[in-house]
């Protein structure tokens, strides 16, 4: 792994020195018609997990590590990360959680050159601060002058010799060396070198130290290649059996899940789980008691988690990370990451919305929905009860790229057949006539609301589409678009999340093409602690209120 | 501060036996017409940031203890966090911000009581393992025993006299202390007590151990007050100079942001700023070398940035961290939690978009409209040129609560005089007449796009309504709509982000009361390295799509 993926010119120019390809495509640098691009992605075969967003390169490393126990394997992870990047959270997260699980095939590298973006570290090139860090965190330390090949290959020697902890290998380098007028100067960090003297000085000035090698004889080219993003699982999906709930027998979806990864996991041992201290809340518990030996506790260290979940997502395995949907906002910018890496990182965020009733709102995900979807790549779903958790469970572990389940903290009855099928892109009309009068879309716990106002109208004479939009992202626009036709452009979203980004924007962008618009009932204000069914009421997403919206639409009355 | 925020009850007791409030109240907590909610939040007279995200409390209390410093006071901050909260990444963060400063007058406590949620940390009650990090990390360290007032407040009185760097006490606690059956064992986080012999057993239990203090006399209610949000800046907006940009003149807005911030902080001395190493990039350099003493180093520490931000405007500054929009995400917690809180801080993200060009995906900020429009309270601008970005700079150092600024990294021509208005809530129409056929919605970069197809149409005898969205949230609804009424209710947003949850859904929303829907052109893949403008040809967002989409409306062709 190269974390600091700023130093992405020099993994590109070792690959085509080794042969990988010719080196004259490395003056394709950062063109639009070249995959070296400015920062590593899986574009390039060589590259597993994109990097260029500092102090994730780690987290990934323990990742990989994690997975050559899992697979059985002594292969040994090297990750290259910045002094600069050691000031992130992140990197001590790892630390923390590699040393937890004695991880002695992980060996870091510090390039300690001192220098960072707009100024010089806060540590410069005083080692021990960074020596006493990472002995305090577990880790074996060995201080080397990086520029000295045989005291790194002894080092890294001495590495594979350690056991029962990972080592950091602090490398005091010099930046820029070589060049004397740069090296070890401030103000040169992604700063080309102007054409002419002041280039043909600087190479002049390199090659004067550099042994030269034999050009490799036809290198294949790079460019030529064709640049998939990471397929998904190459294996046949194994039979998972069916969910054995009774209609109508309450059971909450992130039961249903924890139910599902059990299931999952005895049908293929590819399927692993991380939690970050909050298993007896997610119900992966149920997973780490049947599958210890494929369950990681990255206790409570959310970046850790995902950052693992996408080493082992880049080796084959389908990792479900889980924690409350709100505390995954604390790694959002490495599902960013995996979203650019389209990793098979497979995200559950149990405690959506304001239904987790007196926690407050710091426990409520109100927010996820906008942020998953954001992601051009990721699938989103969000089914309502036991019998669509565990049949989404199914779908997205198998679905190729990142996806993302959203459950429900209370109860809810089993509405769906144990034999339903559930796909990714699709939805559940629930109730359906042919004299509809409006299209009410829902998904999660106000799928529930929407039945309730069905039932209330419906004594009125007044019939609703009921439609469980339990697959976000990507959202079924064909029944969208068929039940908004039939009920004559009429269509109201109703969600557990805020206003902007979640289901009624889903909705309203599938329809718009047709010329349909939405009346969104969503959360619109920071709520409170209070009662589940007394929270749904006050922010506006109560059955109450979208009996309220479907007669103000009836009567043509604008909000 | 109390980080460890589910400790709630702890808290409001120990107000209510100050006096603060009447002691029959507690018996309200997480009801919903009580403000003591499950997790403390600022509608509480004595919280001043929401906490129960765990590992924020220690970011918030080092910008508490800047504050200190910023206002020169002697006050001192004392932060208690929870030992499992401890692997939290910020928590390091924070602690290498603090020791970089060296806030003598920060105490921190950790109450290592050895028992997480779902299971007991990962080093119990190993004291030293807590003592060895802290300082590896430059603190004071002090172990004592949590259930001895007498050392704890020895402790507290070392921790005063200490001077140089923070403080941390480790105070070994056993969780439950004082109730037989409960006191550590694990499974009782979060467990209420059966009411009945259970509950009475523990009462009878604690209330043989407590001094009985004497009721306060006449306490207020708290219930009866009202119980607002922090409310804005109290003090008059003072004067800040006029833009001076020549008509036409390239600038970019992430420079013209570091103008505005030395013109604020020239004017008002709670503007204060903070950066996360990109301070060359970002320009807040400017504000840095014209105020050193009210810059704020973090290093690569976005989380530590944010939470030092959260506890600076807390406590009456106006503070502004900036850093690459995309690596806010790495702090979209906080951010979630700052609204939660209502507080002034004022988010700064440049390099938004693929306009960045070389430097690839993982440096793009592509969702960050879509996270920061998620919360309800907060103000999103995103100006395209150096006028309007001074202008809303200013406006949104003066409106209330949290806000999102947005800035692009190539120069831009400026298109405004220098004494036009900006506003929260604003929009500008920039081109329009009566035979307006489309209206074409931009912000930021693409208003250059945009303003080019109108050119390319003009030609043709085609003419564009053509407005800058410069406030995304709260968007300008009434113009929105009259242009839409105007042009037919043909309408195209047009936006360097990804579909979901930007500017399109936005504008869609405004519009949808009113019947009109929406075409939106946004980046909906994966982008890769190249140049601005062949990015945004090539993602779908330049003048020729904005023309052809046009074309395509004209003609009654859906996409």
């Amino acid at each position: 792994m190269l974390s600091k993926g700023h130093a992405a010119p020099i993994l590109y120019a070792a690959w085509a020195e080794a042969g990988l390809f010719d080196r004259t495509e490395l003056l394709t640098l950062r063109e639009i018609s070249s995959d070296l691009e400015g920062h590593p992605t899986p574009r390039l075969p060589f590259v597993d997990v994109a990097t260029g967003s500092l102090g994730q390169g780690i987290c990934v490393a323990v990742g990989l590590a994690l997975n050559a126990r899992r697979i059985g394997s002594d292969y040994r992870t090297y990750v290259l990360i910045g002094d600069g990047e050691s000031t992130e959270g992140s990197v001590w997260e790892a630390a923390e959680v590699a040393a937890h699980h004695g991880l002695d095939n992980l060996c870091a590298v510090t390039d300690v050159n001192a220098l960072g973006q707009s100024q010089p570290t806060q540590w410069q090139h005083d080692m021990e601060q960074y020596a006493a860090r990472w002995r305090a965190f577990g880790w074996e330390a060995l201080v080397v002058d990086g520029h000295d090949l045989n005291a790194l290959l002894d080092a890294f020697e001495k590495a594979k010799r350690t056991s029962g902890r990972p080592t950091m290998l602090l490398a005091r380098t010099i930046k820029g060396k070589g060049i004397s007028f740069i090296e070890g100067k401030n103000g040169w960090h992604g700063r080309p070198l102007k054409k002419g003297e002041e280039a043909d000085r600087a190479i002049a000035e390199l090659e004067s130290q550099l042994v030269k090698l034999p050009e490799p004889a036809a290198s294949p080219s790079l460019i030529a290649r064709p640049s998939p993003l990471p397929p998904g699982p190459a294996r046949a999906t194994p039979r998972v059996p069916a969910p054995s709930y009774a209609p109508g027998e309450a059971v909450a979806t992130r039961e249903a899940y924890g139910t599902a990864l059990v299931k999952l996991g005895q049908a293929d041992d590819r399927i692993v789980a991380l939690d970050a201290d909050v298993e007896n809340s997610t119900y992966s518990e149920k997973f780490s008691k049947a599958f210890p030996s494929r369950f990681y506790e990255a206790y409570i260290a959310e970046q850790a988690m995902i950052g693992s979940a996408m080493g082992l997502a880049s080796r084959g395995a389908i990792p479900f990370p889980s924690t409350f949907a709100c505390f995954l906002s604390r790694a959002c910018d490495f599902i960013r990451m995996a979203c650019i890496s389209g990793l098979n990182v497979k995200l559950a965020g149990s405690h959506a919305g304001i239904s987790i009733g007196e926690d407050g709102p710091s426990q409520m995900g109100l927010e996820d929905i906008a942020t998953m979807r954001a992601e051009p790549n990721m699938t989103v779903v969000y089914p309502c009860d036991g019998v669509s958790t565990e049949r989404l469970m199914e779908a997205i572990a198998y679905h190729p790229g990142p996806a993302y389940i959203r459950t429900t903290r209370p109860k809810t009855p089993v509405l769906y057949e144990a034999n339903e099928r559930f796909e990714i892109g699709g939805s559940k009309v629930l109730r359906q006539a042919d004299q509809d009068t409006v299209t009410v879309v829902a998904a999660g716990i106000t799928v529930y609301e929407a039945l309730k106002a069905y039932d209330d109208l419906k004594a009125e004479g007044v019939l609703l589409r009921v439609i469980d939009a339990y697959c976000v992202q990507p959202i079924d626009a064909r029944t969208l678009r068929a039940a908004a036709r039939a009920t004559g452009g009429r269509v109201i979203s109703v969600e557990d999340h805020y206003a902007a980004g979640g289901l009624g924007d889903a909705v309203a962008e599938a329809l718009a093409d047709d010329g349909y618009v939405v009346r969104r009932l969503a959360v619109r204000e920071i709520p409170r602690s209070g009662k589940s069914e007394e929270l749904l009421d006050r922010y506006g997403i109560s059955a109450r209120h979208i009996v309220a919206a479907v007669r103000a639409m009836a009567a043509g009355v604008k909000p």
